[in-house]
């Protein structure tokens, strides 16, 4: 039987997302059994993640100083931005090497019903840094879903004002997939998305 | 892109059992969006939870006094201890609500492979319990793998001497459970364990 101070551990894991009650037991046992040491790091690095972390004053990513590293960067290709719905996406999209522009962190999609109008996104820093800085492109990379689409609609209806190139990351059978086992949806956008080769 | 002291906390979520690397970002994302309350009382519950955790003097369950709540309880049988390998297994245990007597943690399963060889686990403690205590049963409570089976073996072997009985909970199909795809092995233990009806 857990003790009280046990069944609260156990209470602030399952608050955690993904994490279910069976789970929830399972890591405060793990807990029960680290030695001082270790969960005095665990704790350090909860606090330090909670002061040190602060949001970039450019794009919105999550930074230690100021300005992230990115934006930062004098290598990065301050003349395109990728527009993605949080900081998490940057992660996969910086893992592929091949994008060397920087970002714009909206803060989430376009979804009246859950209460998100534009005006809750980082939608006016991003006018902002396209009417002052030297952009000439903008990549909207948010998820093919119904919000994602919204949102990057409505961004190219206020980016088109600019004289900039405004485009959106292709969406088809996800590399490895199966055509024979792909929705409607995504075979239509395929095949809608089709490149010359 | 994760900052350094994000970098660390993803590493300390991905630590615990079960929780992989993606996972693990997840829950780091989720701690920077948490505010101070909800960060600070999870952090109250981890050190709480190392501080104020020790083992029960009677049966090694985890307990917050001397002695665990089940122990002290007035209202449960000491004439029936079951057995259990670790305290995550009374959880489910007490759940049903059907066992009303006490409990004696092992602490793990003879595994000589692995170096947990007998003198390793609380057994000295549980003959101890049925030499001094009024003991009228012992229920060995192990997960029927090798490793349980041959601990509830090497158990039987030294209760014996003492004038008890010694049982072991029953293994067979699980309820809503399926004979066409049950292995062999617990078909055959469910054989075994029929029961009059």
């Amino acid at each position: 039987m857990a003790t009280k101070s046990l069944e609260r551990l156990i209470d602030e894991f399952n608050r955690l997302p993904g994490i279910g009650r069976k789970s929830a037991a399972r890591l405060a046992f793990h807990v029960l059994e680290m030695n001082e040491i270790q969960v005095d790091r665990f704790i350090e690095a909860l606090k330090d993640v909670k002061t040190s972390v602060k949001k970039c004053k450019t794009c919105g990513n999550f930074s230690e100083s100021d300005y992230c590293e990115i934006c930062s960067d004098p290598i990065r290709d301050k003349k395109i931005i990728c527009v993605v719905e949080d900081s998490r996406d940057i992660i996969p999209l910086e893992k592929t090497n091949k994008y060397r522009g920087t970002y714009h962190v909206l803060n989430g999609k376009i979804a009246p019903l859950n209460g998100i109008t534009p005006d809750k996104l980082n939608i006016k820093s991003l006018l902002e840094r396209v009417a002052k800085e030297d952009v000439e492109e903008v990549i909207i990379a948010l998820d093919p879903d119904l919000e994602g689409e919204t949102t990057a609609l409505y961004l190219t209806k206020l980016l088109k004002h600019f004289d900039i190139k405004v485009t959106k990351i292709a969406s088809g059978i996800p590399m490895g997939g199966n055509i024979e086992y792909a929705d409607t949806a995504t075979i239509t956008r395929a095949l809608e998305g089709r490149t010359e080769i």
